[in-house]
């Protein structure tokens, strides 16, 4: 039985398999058999389990429940088990309690935790310093290898962390980063700084959590550790963290894509108010950019009087404008994110843009001059045809160069949605189109 | 100096420069530097490095690249670089070169490289069978764990790949795994049976990349073991993989949602004639469902011709009906990509729904009635408010409900993209605008 199959099947489970599968199943799947729970029933079952365990399978829980628990647990219990969490885990869980069940919660703490949480939670969310975990294992560069991994074991014990040690000065300055694989082959006496990669990959305290993600990708990495502006170290960043990491930026750029607004936690719990929120801001402000299309169309209403024909063909012309254009955006919004495109390619990419563009237009112009000839004779064909190829060849424009236009003034050119992009080449589009009407019909 | 602003300044080299960080910085910088160099200039520096690093630096070259490389060596040269690199990297890059290029490569290589190639090049792209690596190192479960760490340090060498040993059992069927820092810690005689992990999560070949990532992001592993239909281990997908793939399939989906067809490699590399063909035919589709729309205003044309005002709000109503579907689209597309949301949730958020585009539309409807109002006095606004309510409603029902369907009837949900959604939305907005119209003001 594969782990997916035994996820599915938890979603039809009587007490006793569910009892089994969060006592011994991984704690993965340990937790999403308790997603579907009422936060009592959940704390009751987790209640029953060991404090390591315990820990644990609440750090795989969805931060809405980890929340809605904390609020369930005695005080005593909650210390007990914030106490026994990974370091990260810990912060994040505490940012996510309201300032009541933190300040509730800190005196329960040993001195230790309390300041490892207080270091942790301070830094901005989506930095280095949110995402970063204080478990990791330090040596000094005049060890042996034989006494390094010594020290990693008694220091490190089973975190998947003790694969790399951080090798520090009395300053605590990174100066090396050694693999376990490296001390392990090498003859026992060879001292650390003869093992240690002398120049590792680092990232800044303030390094947004894409970036660090993406050098984590980039370089093939298990952690990569987190320097502050003096060299020192202040916390590792692991692969598993970057890919959480990738996973809720990729999740943020398609909601930008959508128009919706950044959303606190997951789509499933949102409540009608935070949607309301999230989505109200661009649709009221498309609407303004739609407005221009409505002030185009006013501005032409003698011309579409005398045609009213011309009506039939609006949003055929202005919705391959738009689609063209959302096409457009969207390469190149994904392309920058990525690091696939950068800004000096964007002359470069105009050039073929038009080439495209023109392409797409003319094969697109053919479709609909046909149609033109049957619904309102040879002139209507051939203004439907020039306005076919020029408004696709202007959507695709402003939608490729949109999101390099936001990049050049430092925004994110996610912002560039196909909604957006949509509403501006729908207003030139309208303008085109009637001009180029007026000036063949009259 | 960050490794950030290594690469960002490689970007003005001279000639100096490029070949000290070709010869000794991170690999994955050293092929920044090359990226945008002629073929011709990147062999020319590649051939000055021994094999080793050669083989590495040509790894983390973008594909395309890799490629024209192959091209410009010799086949003795190209065959011994080919069976340096690691397993699952000489299988990419032998799956990209040309059927002319693959047949004259493969006599230059040793048996074992060669039988490699054609097993990790024979499964089907984007599934585990094709991003998995044979690099992984194996034991039996009796020996003990010293003499597991000489296996593990005469078989795997410098690898990543030797955090994690697979116990097999004759058959070499997957009975457990065990992780190096378990078998450093235990006492040195004993057996590796006692020390693995007898559950390990699996997945199958023919498991498709996406799951494989969430797989392992889910599980917090560094590698997960691929398995055939006997339960015989076959390969390992190493976190690494599982981010790069992570990577392209939120590419892909994002391409999906701007309408734009599978992309073979890189949007910066693309040909005009391959992105002609990938946006055409959703271009060329998108329009016969303008169509409709046109149709719809066709059949009101005596409305229209009446009340020539009423074409004024129309980019106004269909674009927010369109808007607020692309909305609901984007967010169910993501939320049912990464799990977030499952079939069986649809009832209940399309209950919510409801409510919160009743509140969007409500808004909107409140913001144009005040303008309808201004411009065609209080019918008019009234036939604009109460179309408002109705398409953002209608829209936004539509655009979340189109994700499920398609998930439904096993079809990719990012298919539901903001340009179809719009689409459909307003040919259904048209007849709702113009019906309202000719019941209220005839």
């Amino acid at each position: 039985m594969t782990h997916t199959e035994l996820t599915e099947r938890t979603e039809a489970l009587g007490t006793d398999d569910l009892r089994s599968i969060v006592q011994s199943a991984h704690p993965a799947d340990a937790a999403a058999a308790l997603d579907d729970l009422e936060p009592r029933e959940v704390r009751d079952l987790l209640t029953e389990l060991d404090l390591p365990r315990r820990a644990v399978v609440f750090g795989y829980l969805r931060p809405e429940l980890q929340v809605a628990l904390a609020r369930l647990f005695e005080r005593r219990q909650l210390a007990e088990l914030i106490t026994e969490m990974d370091a990260d885990d810990r912060a994040d869980v505490f940012n996510k309690l309201s300032p009541d069940q933190q300040s509730a919660l800190l005196p329960g703490l040993a001195h230790a935790e309390r300041e490892n949480i207080r270091r942790l939670a301070g830094y901005a969310e989506g930095t280095a310093g949110a995402i970063m975990t204080s478990d990791y294992a330090t040596l000094s560069p005049g060890l042996s290898a034989q006494a390094a991994i010594d020290v990693l074991r008694r220091e490190a014990l089973d975190k998947e962390t003790i694969y790399r040690a951080y090798v520090l000065d009395d300053d605590r300055r990174l100066i090396g980063v050694v693999r376990l694989s490296d001390l392990i082959l090498a003859p026992a006496d060879t001292p650390v700084e003869e093992l240690m990669d002398r120049n590792p990959v680092t990232v800044a305290l303030s390094d947004h959590q894409e970036d660090v993600a993406q050098t984590i990708a980039r370089y093939d990495i298990l952690a990569v550790p987190v320097i502050d502006e003096a060299g020192r170290l202040v916390g590792i960043v692991t692969h598993d963290d970057a890919l959480d990491a990738l996973q809720e930026e990729a999740t943020e750029d398609f909601h930008k894509l959508g128009t919706v607004a950044r959303l606190p936690g997951s789509v499933r719990d949102a409540s009608i108010a935070t949607l309301y929120q999230k989505r109200v801001f661009w649709l009221a402000l498309l609407v303004f950019g739609n407005l221009f299309s409505g002030a185009g169309i006013a501005y032409f209403e003698d011309t579409i009087s005398a045609h009213v024909a011309l009506v039939f063909f609006l949003p055929l012309l202005i919705g391959s404008s738009g689609n063209a254009g959302a096409q457009a955006a969207t390469l190149m919004v994904r392309a920058l994110a990525t690091g696939d495109v950068r800004m000096r390619d964007w002359g470069r990419l105009l050039g073929r843009e038009v080439v495209v563009a023109l392409a797409l237009g003319a094969t697109m112009a053919l479709a609909v001059s046909l149609i033109g000839i049957f619904r309102g004779g040879p002139e209507v064909a051939l203004v439907v045809a020039c306005t076919m190829v020029l408004v696709v060849i202007v959507g695709s424009l402003i939608g490729m160069s949109l999101p390099f236009l936001l990049h050049w003034f430092n925004r994110d050119p996610a912002t560039a949605s196909a909604p957006l992009v949509t509403t501006i080449a729908d207003a030139v589009g309208v303008v085109i189109y009637f001009a180029i009407a007026t000036a063949i019909l009259f």
